[in-house]
């Protein structure tokens, strides 16, 4: 199976981008992880996604707050699939890093999900892999079919416990 | 290939939708478009996303505006990758598109791009689909160089139009 | 007298929730209470408000934070009153649960309150079923007056405690 | 049947309000028009509201723009669900209108529509009504059945068009 | 000396009003202190203002948060100088309150201070009274002098301590 | 009677402040306009500001768009009542006037009226000024009758246009 | 002198980069002028920067809308003074570049001016450059000086036609 | 070398601003540090830039909050080159320093940074230094080679510690 490329701006990102490792682990999907900042480490980030695709990745997931170029920047290098997850900094609630990240210029996509949704963002990079993986599709449907029931489970008891009717 | 499937919530959202079109048509990317709202034909749409890769497609792609739920209500049915276009309307900017479209719950990820665009989702379409064609990676690199080329062409226009020294 | 339904797109959405059923409570209104998620278990959230007018209900109140879809999906499959309630998450102040609440498109209303705003949600609840039922209606107008007198009751306090002239 | 009592806190406001009066007469539920500023006419806003159930009203949609109290002014002295709808006016895309109109304290809800929401406004007044008159609710079916008809058309025509596969 | 009134919407908004009751003692400018909702208590909210000028005040202070209408509510009911304070409640950090009083529609003018600004609107009120009070203007330039040197005082310590050169 | 002080940081403002020469000739306040930028003319603008309660004004009214420092400018300047109007220039709809404005540190009040609001700016010049000036505050009294008077004609009008009951 | 290198996203932004052309002009101030994408010819972008200061730049003026990440990226291969320029696009009236260009995280500066600020961009590098320029700094104290003028002239003109006292 | 003139609106913003002092030494960038207020001292601001050039500085560095005119009066007064530093305080996470700070009218550039910016405002003066001091150029590169470092050391570590595949 393919790969994905876990990259993020800064050490200080991992708290948010770990959720993304025990998804794609718990999926049996491939990753490998790297802190490379766009602005500075613009170099080795643009060398890692330029080799991306004959490397044996098929997405790359990029965290970053702020001004979040990470995403844009690698996307600029590759025609691989690109998730962004904005990151929430001090200010501004990870408005920031969404707009930096979701409102790139025709021609170079990046895929964003909400900020700090690196769980989504992993998930995304799977079912990317997943077309072309059958058995990836089933466990992904599988593990919905687990949060579906789980719902359920909660919604049996709060609706015993709380209902008057 | 697999096919894309794109779908808009209304179709006044032609006009931005539209540039997907020429993006996957020019990509050699075959695509079916529908009109399906998750609040007016909610059955009909939960039947397109269920039976989508069974049906040969490979990546969904949902423009809506104002409260956008049309990607998220497709995604709760897929495993597929489903990317998000918010469409801007007449109030925000298309700002509720986008946090509608965005900011979804753990566990149903959505591939969010910038407000009305279209351009940048096919591409997207097209990059999920080249993890496993490599035809149409080349095709995909062969437009960025062509994008990079007229950028310097420009350059070339433009400094020698403009700069004084 | 009529049933509300409330249903919450997540259990951790109770802790909003629980001020809805004292309202309720208090007032005398039967409800139901539901865990249902917009984009975990479709199917359920669906047959809910499909069925709701046959079984009794005559307001719905759905919470939901983020991308918040539950009230729009359930005021997609009924024609009675969907109240919504934006729940606070963890960015934005609710402002994402806002707009994707209360920017529904043409034809498909919900009743949108506060961000949190789980008290007037029940008390709209009450003032639609009050339309007719002339006691609860009694019952309401006591609550406000009571209300009333409490601040009144502040004001003298303060009032006397704080003014220099 | 109970009526429904649309105010506006100014005639500028027509523009928008009016798509409410259409969807009313369709559905043939009674209302009556008035033009009451919370600030400007302070006095025969509250009269009109603090009378609207003992007249005959069943529901009270107040439309404004800007600094928007309309809605909340009304709701202050009447227990009868009202209907905000914020208006857009020259600045701030409605945002100001919308705050001030859903944002409403513990104790004195508004049911708050989408900006310029007019329609859905008038359709949840009806639904409102529809909890005790059936056969309205019919008519609310019946509308939602023709709109999803509506969109089933264009969706036909839409994908034989513009689908290349 | 006119009278300065300060109301409340609730008396959770003391912590932030308590700075106007300072400042209107340092400057020997009587006031009386009131909790009145524009939604809770509109009838005695009206009185207040209506006469506020022939009961001997010179301006009205009104704090609030959320759809913070109090302030317009009062100003609506006389044509004294009326000073809003947004009070910044749990969400949206007073940018409702901000907006609900501060886009006051024609004709009935508000005079909007920043979010929690109480000790502002006290000055601001005591501004107004010195507009016919000579010697309340010498005691508010008297209170500008010495902030200005606090200001210089801690400007001569910060520069010696921390300037390298 | 005081005269009222109206500056604009740039004679563009003019369009938006013309609304407050009428205001003020309509209640017969002398009033005097100035071009004064805090940013390009400082020194001048401080020369008003310092003067302005000796030679005759009882208020100073600033127009300004964009980072809009001229009222907050003036009024470091002065202990007379300083009314800021946010102007709205080609971005962010005034809000970054609005906040520029409203947002004063502790010590230095401005008044803040709504973006572009010169009437109520000028209303509220003539409300301070009226606190000594009871014959002002009849005009000002008179002019909300009529106010009100016309939206009560425009109601029975639209009323009996558009009411179906 | 050193020169200005101006750099600009996309050649649609020469309207609002324009105007910096005629102020460094105006100033005598060199300038090259050239159109290189963060995202479509990133290499070109780096080497331009990488290279600036030993080819005779002072200052570099980047001008780009969206997720405006051009300026950053220049920063991050120089160690010049890189100022940027947001430009407002169809959506959000540039806040998204406004936040992608001054949101840079700590190591990596830009200097950021207002939304289509290409005229303050070009002061900007100018005052840079005259720090060790005194010539320039003469201009530049003389363009100030012309500019208070014509605020003066203005206020002359204004003050004469609208006051009433 | 010049020195760099480093500007507080209140010493409570000595926190944020510490963060410059640390980064001038390390780069050997003489500086002296002030406390001025726009509001309260706006004399003693006004005379520090004025004089600013002739006393040595080559760059002001002005931090401040809320409505943060700092930047922008001391701009005012000067042709050299102004940075700004946006200081979040208790609401709206600095937007309010950030709009007052950036959004400057077209003939008095300020630079502005990120909120909170006051390593990249000390890193920015270093820079518009280096233009004409080569020596603090190289140091300036250093630093950057120095902080790529630590990412690829980082990387490195996670890398090796995350990664499964």
């Amino acid at each position: 199976m393919k790969k994905v490329a876990i990259v993020m701006g800064s050490d200080s990102d991992l708290p948010v981008v770990e959720k993304a490792f025990s998804v794609l682990e718990e999926l049996h999907v491939p990753f490998e992880v790297f802190v490379y900042s766009a602005h500075r480490t613009p170099a080795e980030a643009k060398a890692l996604s330029e080799n991306a695709r004959k490397n044996g990745f098929g997405a790359i997931l990029a965290a970053a707050g702020k001004a979040a170029h990470l995403a844009g920047a690698l996307a600029a290098n590759t025609t691989l699939p690109v998730i962004g997850i904005p990151v929430k900094s001090s200010t501004f609630d990870g408005m920031d890093a969404l707009l930096s990240t979701v409102q790139m210029p025709g021609g170079i996509p990046v895929a964003c999900v909400a900020v700090d949704g690196a769980e989504n963002a992993a998930l995304l990079a799977a079912e990317i892999l997943s077309v072309s993986e059958p058995e990836l599709a089933d466990r992904l449907d599988c593990r919905r079919k687990k949060a579906a029931e789980k719902v359920l489970e909660k919604n049996q008891s709060v609706h015993d416990t709380y209902s008057k009717f």
